[in-house]
């Protein structure tokens, strides 16, 4: 038994409460060593006699990686507390295992064992329940639809008249994407996440200069209520794009301190050094090392007013559902604390995304965000699918990390990307191959979360590391790549029609074959399972299905028609780079 | 090279801001596995052309213990931005480790690279600074002292008259503490820590009737008020103990639900169930399954509203130093979070003890506690002094296990109590041998941390666990052990001299032998190496000391002399279960 492989500690993900009665215990051991894992448990105080009073259930394997066995359980603790340690076999050996480390035996003093002490939904992670029934569509403003020309700024290039540079503007706006909000329907999409749309000088408008307007070259506040209230008529939610890491130069108090120095009212808004040399350009933190983007100061009382205000009025004053909060990580966790409380106090269906590429446990913790922008698992699907860096082995493996790594409800909540406007377009990253394109995203729209789409990737864009992938949306039907536009309707409305291919079901990979590279995957609830299969070849192919569904009832959800099995050995034969998708009803 | 035993996750204890400017950086790795590690790091945002710039540095093995090894280094980046990854290298193989897991070479993508996005002081743990030079003693107030025998409740018993038992009061009271206030100069603590004090039934006052109101039984407010300003003269901090995990059944609030029902205004104070059985008793969350003792919605924005300012209260109106929080783990940390904001905005130097039995890094990342009860420490301790139930190198190795389980920033402010009114005396855990007790409170008040001293202890009194712990203060000087007083005032007034004894030196285990079962450890810093040597051994021992010494004047600091060191060996001769502390200048 390898004991250094061995880790739990509460709470993250190996100890937290996923509903209001059920604590998910999980916990990590070497890959193939061990064969079984009771948990010992009881309640702190619960005694009959002398003797702690205590149950023992065995612990399931959920999945493994490259170096990892995962196993979990769930326990409803009557008293909503729980002391408990874990009795581990191997073939050779036996231990138990406390907060105290090893033992041979069982261990006595239940003293030792590990605490979850109360249950109190106030410290769960809960993200609007909404959230894991939505598919988002990212809107880069200039370059969605120009629905008004009387705002477009006099340097207003004709639409899509050249690729984009980093300063040009085509005249996008919120006036444009109403008169587009049938595309959006009709493509079955259920949530608009816009990048910024405040007052700000560049195109992207991460340099706000007002948090509180909207810029002219976007349209008004009228336009935006109007557009907010069209989209809730369709069940379409909003989110918005909060820039509090940094400002642009141009805000206000920034160019209050340029003026005023060490007397301007605002200079602990920012992070200006303490030791200036005199005849050198001022010094004061920024975003990266970009000087037209002062860092703000969100420790001080009167930035985090401000920022907490803008942060409300536009939920309470406009009705917006989300706010996806740039270079999140950079801002401190207390920061976030305060934000959330008082957002939520406002609506407490507000979806709150970070921004933060790596591991973001630290803000998942129910006290901050309810999802971060996942790059980590877009990476995943992007090295299989797109790549071809890894084959579907590895893939698989890379998945099960990937679940063991949150909490079960972070996953569902998961703001699950592939693209942005900060990375190379979709089909780029495919190397153009179309087909590579649609088996991905079959993937990422029959996976746990809320995935989202950037704008215009269903209609085949291309475009390579910004600017090149802001280009501006095809709106001529000749020039839209129309079959992949029809994938990606069919896909939404299936993935609306039959929920267990969102989060209504337990994801599992069951087969997944370097030799064929392809993957076969399920979900699964009380009443039906789904299942898919996915040739990740360049060639057609015979793949096993590897559950025994003979006699059984099959749909073919992407044929819309019964699914023949042969009796004996039940297979599909896949085109290159295809899938299909099975459902039966239990 | 062991994959599997290789851990690091930001933030807790293994990427934190140990002051204003620098980064600490821990990882884990199977014991005598690995022979260097190297941290590559750089600004997230910062190139040479194309390439990301970064830095190497040799990470420097901290400490091991029975499974692993633990490796340390500190950073100081300049922006406050870190990206970093390790770089593993065996006898037989080298590896790198990121975020995404191992490879073979240099990961050249740094985006796959462990992240520390910003160092703001605003999430850094930090604990008042005073805590880290105070000595603490622990207060039962019953029983104390007496100094006012008018607030005697009818059933006092004489002093000392009998055995404490759940229900005997003894009439203990502020008065008498005030009168003795002498005596605990005079032994040289620097902070007292009061048992509850507020109006309760009970003789522990677990059970608050008015958080707003010292127990008349104890005195009144200005008697409290006089107390604290005397405290304050001599330099001694004022601690009190706040329950809010729950009330006594006498609380106003309890009794209005139990007499108004489902109309009462305060049902929601409580746990009551959503389920009551009609005919059967009241059904309601408790402290354990005390009836007695409800527990509070500490979710309930009005009872929160209400502890919190019971929090406020105490110390702007009497200027309290410290709040240690009763069974803190079963309130949730939002409540912590909320509370912490709000005393430390009337005096951001109070200290926040939580009572945690347990593993508590959920509580000590800044956010809520300073620090926690450390009863896993004091395990270890009596462990190794008291019980034998470990030789000097598991002690050891428990030791190293402890000192890389938080960040050193919560060491330096940790509760180090031994024993407390919830456990057997000391004397009695160590089996009424005295050496053995003054043996463990040398290495008690030796080691980092603010320890606390169990009134009494310090005079040899005895008891089993509650309500045997709780006897009276003996003051009959000829009842007093006057050695055991004599050797505790000794080592507090040496760790007050020498602060390299509390919080101003590195520790380290140089020797630990389980033949001769004894501990040879430092205390280090710039200008003096601090050495303690301890025979926990029934028998007289000469041992070696693991340093070059010879050519150095070394100071005995227990015999205040100078230690005269053999010019070859240089080693010390020690009775049964005594120890020396030397002390070098450098």
């Amino acid at each position: 038994m390898l004991k250094e492989a061995i880790y739990h500690r509460p709470k993250n993900q190996f100890a937290y409460a996923c509903n209001d009665d059920m604590i998910h215990i999980q916990i990590q051991t070497k890959r193939n060593d061990i064969n079984t894992i009771f948990l010992y448990y009881g309640d702190p105080f619960e005694f009959e006699g002398n003797k702690w009073r205590h149950s023992f259930i065995e612990m399931q394997k959920s999945g493994s990686d490259n170096l990892f066995d995962y196993w979990v359980v769930e326990i409803i603790p009557p008293q909503r507390r729980l002391r408990y340690a874990f009795h581990l076999k191997s073939n050779e050996q036996e231990s138990f295992y406390t907060e105290r480390g090893f033992s041979n035996t069982v261990h006595d003093d239940f003293s030792a064992y590990f605490c979850f002490p109360f249950h109190h939904p106030s410290d769960r992670f809960t993200a609007p329940s909404w959230v894991k029934d939505t598919v988002w569509y990212q809107i880069f403003p200039d370059r969605f639809a120009n629905g008004n020309s009387q705002n477009d700024p006099s340097e207003t290039l004709p639409w899509n008249s050249s690729d984009p540079t980093t300063t040009t503007i085509f005249g996008g706006d919120l006036e444009g994407v109403i008169q587009h909000l049938d595309y959006l329907v009709d493509l079955g999409i259920s949530g608009i996440y816009f990048t910024p749309i405040f007052k700000a000088r560049s195109n992207h408008k991460y340099d706000s200069i007002d948090y509180m307007e909207i810029d002219p070259q976007f349209g008004d506040k009228q336009t935006f209520k109007r557009l907010v209230s069209e989209c809730h008529k369709h069940g379409i939610k909003v989110m918005l794009d909060a820039v509090f890491n940094h400002c642009g130069e141009e805000f206000p108090p920034f160019q209050d301190v340029l003026i005023n120095g060490e007397s301007s009212a605002y200079k602990d808004w920012f992070h200006f050094s303490s030791n200036q040399p005199e005849d050198e350009p001022l010094q004061y933190h920024t975003f990266a090392f970009e000087k037209s983007m002062p860092k703000l100061n969100t420790q001080n009382p009167e930035v985090k007013k401000y920022l907490i205000e803008v942060g409300q009025y536009w939920v309470s004053e406009f009705q917006i559902d989300g706010w996806r909060l740039d270079v999140a990580n950079e801002i401190d966790h207390q920061f976030w604390r305060e934000f959330r409380q008082a957002v939520k106090k406002v609506n407490k269906d507000v979806y709150l995304v970070g921004e933060v590429w790596h591991d973001a446990m630290p803000w998942l913790q129910g006290d901050q965000f309810d999802a971060v922008m996942n790059y980590p698992l877009a990476n995943h699907l992007l090295r299989f699918f797109a790549y071809d860096a890894i084959g579907a082995e590895q893939f698989s493996l890379d998945l099960q990390a990937y679940l063991h790594q949150y909490q079960k409800t972070v996953q569902e909540a998961a703001f699950n990307l592939v693209g942005s406007h900060d990375t190379p377009r979709l089909l780029n990253l495919a190397r153009m191959n179309k087909q590579k394109v649609k088996l991905l995203t079959a993937f990422q729209l029959s996976f746990t979360g809320s995935p989202s789409i950037y704008y215009g990737d269903e209609l085949g864009l291309t475009g390579e590391q910004d600017p090149g992938c802001r280009k501006c949306m095809v709106w001529d039907k000749e020039e839209q790549d129309q079959e992949m536009l029809e994938f990606f309707k069919k896909l939404l409305n299936l993935r609306k029609s039959y929920p267990i291919l969102a989060n209504e079901g337990t994801f599992k990979v069951l087969e997944a074959s370097n030799e064929h590279n392809y993957l076969c995957y399920s979900k699964e609830n009380d009443k039906q399972l789904f299942l898919a299969v996915m040739n990740n070849h360049p060639t057609k192919q015979t793949l096993p299905l590897p559950l025994d569904l003979h006699d059984q009832t099959i749909l073919d959800l992407w044929k819309m028609e019964e699914f023949s099995a042969h009796t004996t050995h039940v297979s599909v034969t896949l085109e290159p780079y295809d899938f299909t998708f099975l459902l039966i009803n239990k």
